[in-house]
């Protein structure tokens, strides 16, 4: 996606489109989300649909138009951005969750109008929550057989028909044939004939396939229905389907082309169907009850598996973080021979971290875009470097790298906070807070069944001590070459806007562990590893219990601690964690002042 | 309720004589709840129809009869207990939440069966939860107009006619008419013209009033429906209504027959009534839609001021708590001289400590039967003695007592573990990781906004290190002079069977802090102190914060703590925390004897 916000006039044009466009449809409203027929979080350039009609840029938000006015509706991590990038005299700025689009338009709709959506972009339950709010007010919810905003998007970008890609069993530990006899038992033990799985890294998961149709996520556009026989159909665009993945899938998946998937979802009268109402759009349902299916509701059958990871994707996973530790050491030697002389910026900075990553001759694709943030651009928690904001790394400051790769036997993402010169002894008691909770989060052990909603205060606990907190959770799940934010597993409130925090944890799961703190306008600290989860075998335990195993490796930056704050066990760790950092990493460090750099940061608090 | 188990030959009569009138009311079984019109956790002699039925003497079961096989449903607590009091031969036992009476009947009934349920004793969400199991066997779900066990108990207890009695405005803090005028703006906030309130510590706080109708429990039978102009309609038995409570109630509050209530319900034709599903039963529900009130459902609005205490009722628990402490202090002071000689024994050193509490002149009731328990009793966290499990007191053991007093002015709830003699290493071990997690939580700062299941692993994150744990939640709500399980908020897992843990904390609340260790066949450890939750300024701090203040004040037993595994702060905790109880329980001390053993036990760590 451009990272060029459009001109006020530019959005204006676009705006006053859509809204002629409305009338024509006979529409008094409509609603754009930030998402795509799957409900993925990241989306391919043809469903930026909210960034071309409004130029927000950020990951998250929704926009409500009406004919008089419209408004904007994002969360507390781009009440800034927002502002920066949507014109206010055209959106009112609004924010989630103190309201939300569906509340907004019940407030401001009149009786009797129409108010439109998309049915591929929407579930279910925001439909018939939304068609509840506006039925009170007597105006009504009406489901779009086009997108009006695609009628007005001149030069919308087509879906990417990059060709689908395998993800060879030596990487992925199973192969889609024993996958799709789990979903044909799951399926028979649940009297079902089919289930329709939607989530695109659900689809690469169960088929072993990958893709490049959106940036950063390698998955590829499709939908999958799975049969209780263990049979599938694939529907994607033809282009992307190769010789070579014709015979990997083999003869049990029947490839469609896309535009089959909803007469086929019609055609399944009688069939028990399951889907997912959290990744099944309300057109999919809409389609199954139109066709006189028999549908029942259940979490995506893949959803579960694919965050246990398996030995192999662990051994994947492993030999991905050795060398993406590697990389990032190598960065991180760089800078601290370079950030003192000036010249740095956060623009530069994240390519030099790119080119070294490139170097392994394995990187497929960055994680996400690196969050590289200088001074108070660092206090922005999901800030994304670009022309306009880009800051020089100065002296006496610390600097924020949050980044992380796509190589084929894994997924990365690591944050570090690096100091130039001398940090101040606030910066010091910050970063050595932070520390104690990562500490805590990565030393904890705990019985089975314990969900991260009961972990999360103990990255906090020393920050609250001192009357602080950081206002994002603690960790999410991460894909095996797949999906950066991964359910179902989360370490957060269970109630926050992103669910996951009550799942239980079990072995095999990868979580990230990043505590921070952000002071506005200043400066942020954050201190990220990914971690597996883990059978522990505790001497005399009474129960079974799990620990975290880091599975990122690169030196924390030690001129930030105040050692008087670490108890003899957070030394401890500190000392045992970068000992392994030191064994692991340095072998693969070529260049000698690399590793030179490498033993001073390793060695002993 | 007795504690004296009945012979399963009179068990078996009793049966019989359910099946019997089950027959002749056309019924193939029925469901029997231990609960009763309030949802109450603890209900009076007159509703104690599941142990009536089978002899069981916990406090959480249910059991469920068909004419050929019959089933007790209890969960882990009770394990041993139910097998202990009713008889295998005539009830299966089964085990909740694997299974549950619902799933029993439905898995056993078979199709056209009519299945019996009072629906005075169950939630509507129960009924209807049910009636789809059953559905599914082709089996029905039938209300009862009259139960059928009270058909065949022929001495069944009244429900108790004990006065009424005034809970003063000096002991409440505010005036019912303060309280009332609360809800009534409550309900025009919401366009509602009633509010149903069903729950008896509900009602007692909403008039300021408490009742002797349970034991333990400082409640009166009645119901209550709060008019939108403040004005309340009481339903009692008049003979509890004393002038002085006419008075009190003044002509704002109109009180009626018990038997009025049902026929005032069916009579709000047209009327918005509010109703919580959680303690209003299904047959309030009933009555109301047959009535034709436009019903909706909302939270018991008097659940969340009742729970955050005002500046008079945290000065009274403060006090009651001195004085609960004074009375504890001398049963440690004289536990300590009298076991080394033995002769204690669970009964006699229960009752010594009440006499204790009474000495103080102001002791109501306890607040729950006192567990008092030696050696291998004490694994069981809710063991209750009685004659038949009263075990002495021996040698080199530690000894469980949880206990707790029914003040005006406040509800106390303590434990406290004591060892006779010399503990084991693992006794210390274990003791004092339990001690670690009661100090975490103690000493826990945490945001505005933060609920009970976050901060849970606090207090067990010492026993996870070692492989430990317990299978209870670690704090619930406790009233003023009212329950001492009150809701909302609880410190626990928030899928726990019992809700709360996602209750956020607010200032004024009271909770227990009461971790524990339980290793079976052997012994038990917990050491429990009801906290307050208060505000806390934190200097430099960014938040609102907030803490618990410790309102029990007793020694902890010295002799049970491995000083070495304490860190400083925590050793910081304890000498604070004792130099506390030692000045604030010292002047309360008249016997010398006494005064020198606090002076000891309080003595610097």
């Amino acid at each position: 996606m451009s990272t060029v916000t459009p001109p006020a006039a530019v959005i204006a044009a676009r705006l006053a489109a859509l809204r002629a466009q409305l009338a024509h449809d006979g529409l008094a409203g409509f609603v754009v989300p930030l998402t795509d027929e799957h409900m993925s979080e990241y989306v391919g350039e043809y469903a930026q649909r909210l960034a071309w009609l409004t130029g927000f840029g950020g990951s998250a938000g929704s926009a409500a138009v009406l004919h008089a006015r419209a408004a904007m509706f994002t969360d507390g991590r781009y009440t800034v951005q927002v502002r920066g990038q949507v014109p206010g005299e055209l959106f009112e700025y609004q924010d989630v969750p103190a309201t939300s689009a569906a509340q907004w338009l019940a407030e401001h709709a009149l009786a009797g109008q129409r108010i439109g959506y998309d049915a591929w972009l929407h579930t279910r339950a925001w439909a018939a929550g939304t068609q509840t709010l506006l039925a009170a007010k007597g105006a009504e919810l009406v489901a779009v057989t086009a997108n009006p905003i695609d009628a007005v998007w001149r030069d919308r970008p087509a879906p990417s028909l990059a060709p689908i890609e395998l993800h060879e069993d030596a990487y992925a530990g199973r192969s889609h044939a024993d996958k799709r006899a789990d979903v044909a038992a799951w399926l028979q033990a649940r009297h079902a004939d089919a289930v329709v799985i939607a989530a695109l890294d659900s689809i690469a998961w169960l088929l072993n396939i990958r893709g490049r149709d959106v940036a950063r996520t390698p998955v590829a556009l499709a939908f999958v229905v799975v049969h209780a026989d263990a049979s599938v159909d694939l529907f994607t665009a033809p282009e992307k389907i190769t010789a070579a993945v014709r015979a990997h899938l083999s003869a049990q998946v029947r490839i469609h082309a896309r535009d089959q998937f909803e007469p086929t979802l019609r055609a399944m009268a009688g069939k028990a169907v399951v889907a997912d109402p959290q990744s099944c759009v309300a057109a999919i349902f809409g389609a199954l009850a139109a066709g006189g299916a028999r549908i029942s509701e259940a979490r995506d059958p893949c959803v579960l598996p694919r965050a246990i990871k398996n030995p192999v994707e662990i051994a994947g996973t492993t030999a991905a973080h050795v060398r993406d530790g590697a990389a990032l050491t190598r960065f991180l030697a760089w800078f601290d021979r370079e950030a003192p002389r000036g010249g740095l910026d956060e623009l530069n900075a994240a390519e030099r971290l790119r080119q070294f990553r490139a170097e392994t001759n394995s990187l497929e694709d960055l994680s996400f875009d690196t969050i590289s943030a200088a001074g108070p651009n660092a206090a922005l928690p999901h800030y994304r470097v670009s022309d306009d904001t880009n800051l020089p790394i100065g002296q006496d400051s610390i600097y924020l790298v949050d980044s992380g790769g796509q190589y084929r036997d894994g997924t990365t993402d690591v944050t570090r906070t690096l100091v130039v010169g001398t940090p101040t002894p606030e910066m010091q008691d910050r970063f050595t807070r932070v520390l104690k909770g990562h500490i805590a989060l990565a030393q904890a052990i705990f019985p089975a069944g314990t969900r991260g909603v009961q972990l999360d205060a103990l990255a906090r606990q020393h920050l609250w001590q001192a009357g602080l907190d950081y206002a994002h959770g603690t960790g999410h799940g991460v894909g095996s070459y797949l999906s950066v934010h991964e359910g179902p597993q989360r370490i957060a409130a269970a109630w926050s806007a992103q669910p996951g925090g009550d799942e239980p944890l079990q072995p095999g799961m990868i979580l990230s562990n990043e505590p921070g703190y952000y002071k506005q306008g200043a400066y942020g600290i954050r201190i990220e590893n990914l971690v597996l989860v883990e059978q522990r075998d505790v001497p005399g335990a009474e129960r079974a219990m799990m620990g975290f195993k880091a599975l990122t490796l690169a030196p924390i930056d030690r001129r930030l601690v105040d050692v008087g704050l670490l108890t003899h066990d957070e030394r401890a760790w500190w000392n045992d964690y970068h000992a392994r950092v030191a064994a692991e990493i340095g072998p693969l460090l070529t260049d000698d002042a690399d590793q030179a750099w490498l033993a001073q940061a390793c060695a002993s608090l």
